[in-house]
């Protein structure tokens, strides 16, 4: 630990930059439009999002760390940090326009706060394992980008892999900071055997770290109109003309990456060799590279019976998936819909899904929708004793009183105000705050308020059906089932 | 209709007798034990069951006509039959004995109506194409079956299949019938492959034509305590002391098949050259063989998106199934579970079916069952614009007073006896009695006698969701969704 106190010392100028604005078409039937990726527990226990915010805390102060994401994910991105980070540490874009203007934006913020700031910036739906190698990877990048680098991580590849860009180290630097050769577009299988064998070849994880100021000089050199729109409303930002600000400039700005926009072109990038274990979790497929398998090869995740399956990927959301002679195959069931694919070919499930809209299938883009009378519910994510419902009750609407003898219940208020009976108390609960039903606990959730009433419900326990509701009243009258 | 008038005529001794007791393992998740093959609707817009009663009403006089089934399944057969035979005509064993009790137990009652009785013994969940020709051979065989012959169908093959036990023809008697030279077991593919080329080969269908008097002495001979049994009860059969009577023969036989048990032991047996096309739909991969394909050679039943598949069988009860790439897989998705396998290994879909016995997995044995204040209901099938539901009210149980926009609903009462409220009439249905609800006409189904209620709902619409419930009132008090 004083290693890591001592880093916290030195790197009081250290800044995080997490960028959570990523659609989910990949992960499809699990992830969905408005549900992406990071919001999912497909690795472990927690989120993508809430383990990349974990193994951050680590690294930098909590009031240096900055998530920025899209207006249509602020509401998952505040309720999955809701433990763990203060709610003005969340940056909205009023639409994603790739990673250069979300880059330039955090830079123009965290510059007008402190002139020496470095930032840390990265994706929250990666997978890194070895915190060690993680925090001595950022403490070396910090030296270097202190000196005026734009220090992007390259990770040691451990296999000839095809679905990654990689980034040729030149002379060294220092240590493990080399000047960049050249950027390298995904290979295909011979040229990455030759890139493992080669050794100087590293994958572009998509981490960077920099100067605040660095990377505004070099986007004033290469991206001048983006340097031009955010300067332009410099003075607005951090005050409560930023939102009205951001509209108008991001109306105009034109989506790129900050890779193809500076760091291909700038004479200041280098790359730091990291050690800690990687994975950008691209496709189903990845799964069968960072989760435990069995000994045939499998990684079984849900309720499965698979017979004779070889090296193969069941995820199933509570149904039984139950297979004869799997070979390299993805299976994914959802509540609505089912996915069936070889893995050599999960790059295609891009392709799937634009193909469910050509044929009038688009509902299924999106998760699945229940009305109910006192307004409706979508079931983001169902596992092995968990379940995630986004919870929307209408203005004056209000459930009935009721106790559940096997779960309980977390909710999180994202908009609106909520009358909350717990027991024999009363309270309310208003946005970004929440509350803690135990099972057997009788309670009751209303509407109060004139606009809807917006609530993600954690479920937990070791039955979840809907028939474990016991109705002790109810203004619609049901007396049995049905939440 | 000249021809079938005629035989109508020659053949007033002519009986049917169809087998309709199989369980259903090879159709899991589809069929489950309670709810077998014949049931459902695979092979088009008919069940297996009720094909089979409409391809044979050309055959034989309804009168003549026997559905001999065990007490498990004889309400879903009397459902199934209920337009197209009187309940008097389906017999009910107490349990499954395999064939040649069920045949013994047909020949005697046959044979007390009708001395020169002629039985033509078929399976209810086979499929059959191509009517004359079935007429035909159906013709054929009543001339050597009324001399004295047992007559077995055998089916002229088109492929080398390994699924089928054959029966070799020996010296032809006359026309298309010949003498059995052997009766081989299934054969691998080398020896499938030389059956095909030599000719004398023929599937062995499962399809029988005998006198009731020729099998009843055969039986006497090769299977003398079966046949003592039933001599026992004789006076009993088609009086109110049937049922137990059964009940005592039924505990002390063995199940036997009637091929093992008299057929392959009978010097009186011979083989009919039959032209009609045939298969046993043994497993999924048969409706490879019997439905229609794509171009790529695919059947698709339901709702599914299938990118670059192949040789492949999809059936979705509902659910969206998307695939990338299958290749001569089977994929069979319902509302609780998924099967996945590729073609050459259905059947093992038996063994996987035991594997969830004894992985604690019994429930998706059985239809899902669904709970409900009044009772509750199975959803028995469900497919593209039809649902089936075994409903079960509990005694004194009211549904509510209710209406759909979008779908019709066919009632019938299979035990119990129900009051319905159709628009502004109110009556009362018994068993084997059945109702009509259209859409938009409000209706009330209630059980208001001492014993439950069991219907078998037939819904059919272009949306079927529990959403098109408008509950006008409700003892229960809930006001919207929810039968």
């Amino acid at each position: 630990m004083t290693a890591r106190k001592e880093m916290n010392k030195k790197n009081k100028n250290l800044h995080v930059v997490i960028m959570a604005g990523g659609k989910g078409t990949r992960f499809w039937p699990l992830s969905r439009e408005t549900f992406p990726k990071q919001f999912l527990k497909i690795t472990g226990e927690k989120t993508m999002l809430e383990s990349t915010v974990e193994r951050l805390h680590g690294v930098v102060r909590p009031e240096n760390m900055m998530i920025i994401t899209t207006a249509s994910q602020s509401d998952l991105v505040r309720w999955q940090t809701k433990e763990t980070l203060t709610p003005d540490r969340i940056v909205v874009e009023p639409e994603g326009r790739n990673t250069a203007p979300a880059i330039a934006l955090a830079a123009f913020k965290i510059r007008k706060k402190n002139k020496d700031a470095m930032m840390l910036v990265l994706p929250s739906d990666h997978h890194i394992t070895g915190r060690a190698a993680f925090e001595a990877a950022v403490s070396e990048a910090a030296s270097a980008a202190a000196a005026g680098s734009l220090v992007t991580f390259g990770v040691v590849p451990d296999r000839p892999e095809t679905g990654y860009g990689y980034i040729k180290a030149g002379t060294r630097v220092k240590k493990n900071v080399f000047r960049v050769s050249s950027f390298v577009e995904k290979p295909d299988a011979g040229r990455a055997r030759a890139f493992l064998k080669d050794g100087a070849y590293l994958w572009n994880s998509g981490i960077f770290l920099f100067k605040a100021q660095t990377i505004l000089n070099e986007i004033k050199k290469y991206m001048p109109a983006l340097y031009k729109a955010f300067s332009g409303i410099e003075k607005k930002l951090g005050t409560d003309l930023e939102p009205g600000a951001l509209k108008g400039v991001y109306s105009g700005i034109k989506a790129e990456s900050i890779d193809y926009g500076v760091l291909e072109k700038s004479k200041r990038v280098s790359v730091l060799r990291a050690g800690f274990g990687w994975s950008d979790v691209g496709s189903w497929s990845a799964l069968g590279e960072i989760m435990e398998k069995d000994e045939a090869g499998n990684v079984v995740l849900g309720n499965s019976v698979n017979m004779g399956a070889e090296g193969s990927i069941v995820f199933s959301s509570g149904r039984l998936v139950a297979s004869i002679g799997l070979k390299d195959m993805v299976v994914v069931d959802t509540s609505d819909a089912t996915l069936i694919c070889p893995r050599e070919r999960v790059q295609e499930v891009k392709d799937l899904v634009d193909k469910l809209k050509e044929s009038g299938k688009q509902e299924f883009l999106l998760p699945k929708r229940e009305e109910r009378p006192w307004g409706h519910f979508v079931v983001l994510e169902k596992g092995p004793g968990y379940q995630i419902k986004h919870i929307c009750l209408k203005p004056k609407a209000r459930l009935s009183l009721q106790m559940h003898n096997h779960r309980s219940e977390h909710w999180i208020v994202v908009s609106g105000i909520a009358k909350v009976q717990k027991g024999d108390e009363v309270f309310y609960i208003n946005k970004n705050e929440s509350t803690y039903i135990p099972n057997t606990v009788k309670h009751r959730l209303e509407n109060p308020g004139m606009i809807p009433l917006k609530i993600i419900e954690i479920q937990s326990g070791e039955h979840l059906g809907e028939d474990d509701i016991i109705r002790l009243d109810d203004i619609y009258g049901r007396t049995e089932q049905q939440s």
